[in-house]
């Protein structure tokens, strides 16, 4: 029989052929897709200039494709960093090739999102895709681009320079592609929703394919502190990670190697690190042999005594911002929003926040509405497999007086320089144990604050019940007592309604 | 603010830093993943040559790691096919490089499990990977090779050639790494026997750490249709693809071009096809623009009398060695298989395969034991993220007088040419229309066969508690009669029994 004949793809060829992976799996999802990695590019790139976003979102409607399906003009607009005009055909022609692939925080983490749009584009319409972009420098370049798929390199099918008198700084892509947009519409709308009330900083506008506008304006221009790239922490090593640093470092002894190149190494934590994995101090890390590298790499894991990772390299969004954005979206007669404290999985930093929030907009259902986030992204997919959902269905909520049929919506946000996705098309979290102790903490804390809020407001109920009563009946026995002893004047009630009140007037 | 800077990465490089994607995500799930990954290329490569394949897997414990984890060695050695020695470097040591890049049926989809598999375990433990291979020629070859990750290129650290005495035929690997195996044994066990399950002229031989033998034998050597390469199915068509084949074609004309590279399109579906088109059946395929490209390929999906795929490209079990596989698993009491016509979604064939057994080695439980499969894999993560189980769970099990806590196993076997998988770490199948239809018209089907036993049985055991009574005062009261008549012979009774018998004697 015929021997098996082997060859070679590219990582384009291979995310074109797997583009389910990516979450692009039929007409619907896929404009949601792809909408919603152009918008994130854009929310980074102004994000990381500290520029409240404003982005301008256009869907249009271009031809019929087939019964079910239409092709449509995608542009979105930014006012973020810009790209410098080397960068470009690369940063919308090539896969794996990109600016996310950094220690920190960042929308993005795959850097394939923006890129499998594009190709999406490309694949069911054989457009080029249009991108126009200025650092805010002398000069707008304009791009007109290909991908090659099998060879995994932009094409460069036109290029302009125009002057660029307004210092306008952003950037302008544009693309078509097949999509159902009807179907999708919901998904859509919900994302900017969502989307905006965790980013209430920004502006986002959105027109939709019928001419429909969206609009989502900015609560505040107060933005979250931007996060720092940050080296490695220890826990988080592997070998192959030791072997790059061990190639690139320029320090000639163990212990600048250590402080100089990972994360909250300092010259004691290095000594006593060094003292328990029994290295010589002066040894040069580009002596170091496998096994030694290998050993190297379990001590670090071993080693107790090193500090947690702090959070300079995560933008969490704080209580006031998530307050805000919630209060805007759900405006809920009680909110109550809890950060955790840094914690860590893997060495890969991460803060959990939670916001619960009681009536207003909320609809009553058979289950509380949950918002997920992950760095600021909505996840609106396959919510049941997520470890937010799965901590809060175990959650035994009996014992802080809640119900599932309460009108409650629970939002919870988890920022970190690595999201533990499940699949590239960031739908859900998966379940790691450090992850879920945090959610878990999270939920208990706003929960045991939903329970005081439910327990005062029936106290107060309760309260106000009774004092009724009182001040129905006080009056008449005043007025047949008074008659009775024969008196004129009616004894002060008032005084007497105070007494028997068990919180202050202003809040019966 | 500092600009964005960009840079490129391997594929090896993407896949080392979003591991997760594949499966690898903690010590005990990468041991899982990597002895399954390397298992199924060996069956793969057996079942393409249409031998019987004799597996012998072996985990033996190295060192230990950190507190939770230990250093392994695993050894996998197959009589499968073998690989020419000029591919086996990039074979194990170049990320997308490899023989499953065709339209046919294959375990592996993604041509990347086994280098993932590797590739963790040189990050983990550093050691190079030992590959021993001979297509049953004079020579057998042997490399040692670890992965240059950042360049995504094999590194042979070492090449032996030995004379093949013996005419060896098959693959032997062999690499160390970390892993948790207490806490992936149950899934390992499970995983083998499931294999075993629908791979039922396999032998597969596991040694664990421990030095414990587990052993399945083949019930038969009778080994299913191995599947045919095929072409694509004009339903399944993009303009990628087509901008392939014109720049690839040797037909001068568009006649040819249709018949000459797509599945089941001969000269009469062609001449109808262009016509509904309007595309002249003498143009050159060469000469279509991007804009007829575009239109060529909407036509296809909107021409509503293509055949559909055929099923040669598929290499499902069959309902006999189903039956066979999960009879020699599960011992049931009642077993009914059922294999559905070939489908198609997205131009992608697929068929569906479905036992249901009661009773003998299935549990009560609360709920059905569900096993899935897909091209004859196990799927033993994320049940409910699966298709199937959705299925399952939204069936109305009343119909059928059939209830969760019976003792009843589910069998879902789903091929295809490409299994929409949801995950490049094949856990669970996406939710898919056609598929789901598919699954649900199979399980109607065996519930349906279910139900008659169960009827058929309940009757039964009413008949045997009638027939009981019956037999019990039958001779009593013929006993009585006599004497009361005064008779002495008593009349024969058996055939007054079998007269009331509704069912053979054979049965009750």
């Amino acid at each position: 029989m015929a021997q098996a004949t082997f060859e070679e793809i590219s990582a384009s060829d291979f995310f074109y052929r797997n583009r389910d992976i990516a979450g692009l799996t039929n007409p619907s999802r896929s404009i949601f897709v792809a909408i919603r990695e152009v918008v994130e590019n854009s929310l980074d790139a102004a994000e990381s200039q500290r520029i409240p976003p404003d982005i301008y979102v256009r869907l249009s409607f271009e031809a019929e494709a087939t019964p079910d399906t239409q092709i449509y003009k995608l542009r979105v607009e930014d006012n973020g960093s810009g790209i410098p005009p080397r960068f470009i055909p690369s940063a919308f022609g090539q896969v794996l090739y990109g600016s996310k692939y950094k220690l920190k925080q960042a929308r993005g983490t795959f850097g394939l999102g923006g890129k499998m749009a594009v190709l999406y584009g490309q694949i069911t319409t054989h457009q080029p895709v249009f991108v126009t972009s200025s650092t805010g420098q002398e000069k707008i370049y304009s791009f007109k681009l290909m991908i090659d798929i099998q060879r995994n390199k932009p094409i460069i099918l036109d290029r302009k320079v125009i002057i660029n008198k307004e210092n306008w700084r952003g950037t302008i892509i544009e693309f078509t592609l097949e999509g159902d947009y009807l179907r999708a519409m919901p998904k859509i709308i919900e994302y900017f929703k969502q989307t905006a009330m965790v980013n209430p900083y920004a502006n986002l506008t959105f027109v939709d394919p019928k001419g429909r506008l969206y609009k989502f304006i900015r609560a505040t221009t107060t933005m979250p502190e931007p996060p720092k790239e940050t080296m490695p922490h220890p826990y988080g090593v592997d070998v192959e990670l030791l072997q790059r640093l061990v190639q690139i470092t320029e320090y000639s002894n163990m212990a600048d190697f250590l402080k100089g190149h990972f994360h909250r190494v300092g010259e004691i934590t290095a000594q006593k690190f060094l003292e328990f994995a029994s290295i010589n101090p002066s040894k040069n890390p580009k002596k170091l042999n496998h096994e030694e590298i290998v050993r190297l790499m379990q001590n670090l894991k071993k080693y107790k005594d090193f500090l947690p990772p702090d959070a300079s390299c995560l933008s969490p969004l704080g209580e006031e911002l998530l307050k805000a954005g919630v209060a805007k979206e759900l405006n809920p007669e009680y909110l109550v929003v809890h950060q955790r404290k840094p914690s860590t999985y893997a060495g890969h930093p991460f803060i959990v926040e939670m916001a619960m929030a009681y009536g207003g907009n909320i609809p009553k259902r058979n289950n509380f509405v949950i918002y997920r986030f992950a760095n600021k992204i909505p996840l609106l997919y396959d919510e049941a497999s997520d470890v937010s959902y799965r901590v809060i269905s175990a959650m035994n909520w009996r014992r802080y007086k809640v119900s599932p049929d309460m009108p409650i919506a629970i939002v919870v946000h988890i920022c970190s320089t690595k999201v533990p996705y499940k699949t590239v098309g960031k739908e859900f979290i998966s379940d790691r144990p450090e992850v879920r102790r945090e959610v878990a903490n999270a939920l208990r804390e706003v929960a045991r604050q939903l329970q005081h809020f439910l327990t005062r407001q029936e106290h107060v109920h309760m309260e106000k019940k009774r004092l009724g009563i009182f001040s129905k009946y006080l009056p008449k026995i005043a007025q047949f007592s008074t008659t009775l002893a024969g008196k004129d004047r009616v004894p002060d009630i008032d005084k007497l309604l105070k007494s028997v009140q068990k919180y202050g007037a202003e809040e019966s």
